[in-house]
């Protein structure tokens, strides 16, 4: 077994302490984020922070890194209150790593990637056509990580667009069928398969 | 397409509803939250919810449900400051399911459900022995979502227990090679097949 205590941790070159890290809490969500700046400029950005945050109001979360460089997603959704999230399928997977490339904000990353802005329902922040399961969400509220300046965004979810025969009869959504990805690290990408759905846990029935 | 709007999701019964927002967010890590309590009586809960905060210093959140009924794992390790993150791998899948059963608080999630408790490195929080990857963690600090009264818990990052030959020299480690499962909505797991690993994207590599 390999064991890094904190004082090994606190030793390791940065790239590799940043691997390990990003690796070692398990796998990730893989979502595109669309937004559209006042100018008009569309901007795409690979997000692996994605997270359930409650269903009764429909809110999810993910976390921005802090606010000391120029980071668009942010300051779009800030100035129109919203934006999208896409998952990442097998047939886009280098296009969406590709918007990670930090390119100038004039710039559209639907533009450099060759994916495609899709506006549906009169929704205020693009889409991205290629993907099969997208939501439109508005911004709810930021709150500060104290320990190293992130921000867990929190919004709430609006629109649900998903293929159709992948959902269940009782709400869940198949997601394998949709073929889309979870993230290990910060660039791996893998295709999970679904080994089952087990039953609603209760204290006096396991053996 | 299958759309759901706002209305739509206002107007579903609570339990579809929960299946489908907890599942269209995508893939979610699958963790096993060891703790016990001053009596001395381990807790084992299984999340959904562990995210990646920052690797410098090595931090880790959580989401926890607001605390209007008994929260074990919360109690205990606000009483002695120390959780273990445990990953979910395929041959224990259906004892991790079963911890999210609601045992009384004197029960212990590891003797129902044959999950071993193992002490390392005098770390003062339980580790399941029968999981590869596991992580010994120091509670942080907690923040309330407003908009649901759930808690962010943020932890750093103490020890890191891997097996040998899953980790790249580069410090990435190899999750599949552990058979760690991600998890669909409350009830699915899925066990991910690594595709590929990308290069650092740059504005100008990509055609």
């Amino acid at each position: 077994m390999v064991h890094y205590s904190r004082s090994d941790l606190d030793k390791l070159p940065s790239r590799f302490k940043s691997n390990l890290i990003n690796s070692c809490t398990g796998y990730k969500a893989c979502n595109l984020l669309g937004t559209v700046s006042k100018e008009g400029t569309t901007n795409l950005a690979i997000f692996n922070s994605i997270i359930h945050i409650g269903s009764n109001p429909a809110l999810l979360g993910f976390i921005l890194r802090p606010l000391t460089v120029r980071r668009d997603t942010y300051e779009n959704l800030r100035q129109n209150g919203c934006f999208t999230v896409n998952h990442v399928n097998k047939s886009i997977m280098e296009k969406a790593h590709q918007t990670s490339a930090k390119y100038e904000k004039q710039i559209s990353e639907f533009e450099k990637t060759g994916l495609t802005a899709e506006y549906i329902d009169d929704f205020q922040a693009p889409y991205v056509k290629e993907s099969t399961i997208k939501l439109g969400c508005h911004y709810e509220n930021a709150y500060e990580i104290k320990e190293n300046g992130c921000l867990l965004i929190i919004g709430s979810i609006h629109h649900i667009y998903l293929p159709e025969n992948i959902q269940h009869t009782d709400g869940w959504v198949q997601l394998d069928k949709a073929q889309t990805l979870s993230g290990v690290g910060l660039d791996g990408y893998a295709l999970p398969e679904l080994l089952t759905r087990l039953a609603y846990a209760r204290p006096d029935e396991f053996n």
